[in-house]
């Protein structure tokens, strides 16, 4: 096996006015690591046709999955189906089945603007989703999906069991309450000895206190928690310096 | 006045695994707003020096500023200085003033993992923070900041007050628990009349009904209160509709 590569292109002017705290990349990155593939770029962009257009197509060629967030929905301001047709160079149209399923959840009170929910790129496949009914759809490599957290979820939900299953990405941690800075040299050495790892450092505070995290994280679940025992020696070390 | 442009460049592994949840993009978009700056782009990418040279270079061209956070602590997995340095092919040195700044922090403890903290790109001017003492710096354009929250929103308040103000974005927004596809049309057509205003259509759910709201956003605080007005009609009316 190997790993299958990602990239998610988060739509919406109200992640960049700061209207809006983002709560889905979160979920998307862990439900990828979970599954093998990793997530190696984001970006988030405004409601501009042209610039989905150039994003999408920059991604799409550049990572073996694109997922992307946000205008879908009913309104005007929702361009992002009509964009994504555009950089396919295929036309959009009102899907039979997308059609279906919102009749079927709207009954009698299916307007236009319920419609425009049904129209995809040609030759998408529907994303079904079980909190809103209206669904993504996947085009190609990418998987458009609502930006609205409790369906985004519900459309992860459906579409990363059905990817190809990359190998499981391990990862562990260790936490201390020592400064960073002091277990620095001692932490570069681990990482030169365990080159396979993937070995960060990330410090908080908690309580007016400094503390560090350490992640080990790879492919190698025998080799990373090797790793985290050293890495926790470290840290025991300073703290009994501390202390003394 | 015109409006400034402004791209965020968020680097850290920890970001694209899932293990940490952002934020600083809230925090950063809010203080560019209200100083009349436009944040036109985001993007999250890994700790690996040849992806944050290309970024930074992209990004630094394509707008008037940049902002970047993490990878700038002591620990081995800190490139971010070092790549910046890069990108803008010059040296990394060790600059006496931010020397003396963790100095008079660290007093004695001034160790070589600390002291790594000090080296920027030569020709970059520090940006202080009040909370770790560790500085970030700008060059160029780009404003190189650290990813720990309380850290980066201590130096966002000592950069954004700094950069030239654009025209204010004034923003305003209305609610109602109406469905969104119900007031799409008229939305449309409120939005055809205010082309100079930017109107957004958010829907949500509350105690398990939906709701919507609809924000204004744009340069012309007079034009967004009339259109705010215009929309809550159309919220009044349906709302009306349904209890009838």
């Amino acid at each position: 096996m190997k790993t299958p590569t990602a990239a998610f292109l988060m739509i919406g002017n109200e992640l960049l006015s700061g209207r809006t705290q983002d709560k889905n990349l979160q979920v998307l990155a862990r439900a990828l690591s979970a599954h093998g593939v990793r997530l190696k770029e984001v970006r988030v962009i405004p409601d501009i046709e042209e610039t989905i257009v150039k994003n999408v197509q920059e991604l799409a060629n550049n990572y073996e999955h694109v997922f992307t967030s946000g205008g879908i929905g009913p309104t005007h301001d929702d361009i992002t189906s009509a964009s994504i047709a555009k950089a396919f160079s295929v036309t959009l149209h009102r899907d039979p089945e997308a059609v279906a399923l919102l009749s079927n959840y709207y009954k009698g009170e299916l307007n236009e603007a319920r419609l425009k929910m049904a129209e995809v790129p040609l030759g998408a496949k529907l994303i079904p989703n079980k909190v809103s009914s209206a669904p993504g759809f996947t085009i190609h490599n990418v998987n458009v999906m609502a930006g609205v957290p409790s369906v985004f979820s519900a459309m992860i939900a459906e579409i990363i069991p059905n990817l190809p299953r990359g190998d499981e990405i391990f990862s562990q941690e260790v936490k201390g309450f020592v400064s960073e800075s002091k277990l620095a040299a001692a932490l570069t050495e681990v990482q030169n000895r365990y080159s396979d790892v993937e070995i960060g450092s990330y410090p908080g505070m908690q309580d007016g206190n400094m503390n560090v995290t350490l992640v080990a994280r790879g492919l190698d679940k025998t080799r990373i928690s090797q790793a985290c025992v050293e890495m926790q020696k470290i840290i025991d070390r300073l703290v009994a310096e501390k202390s003394a």
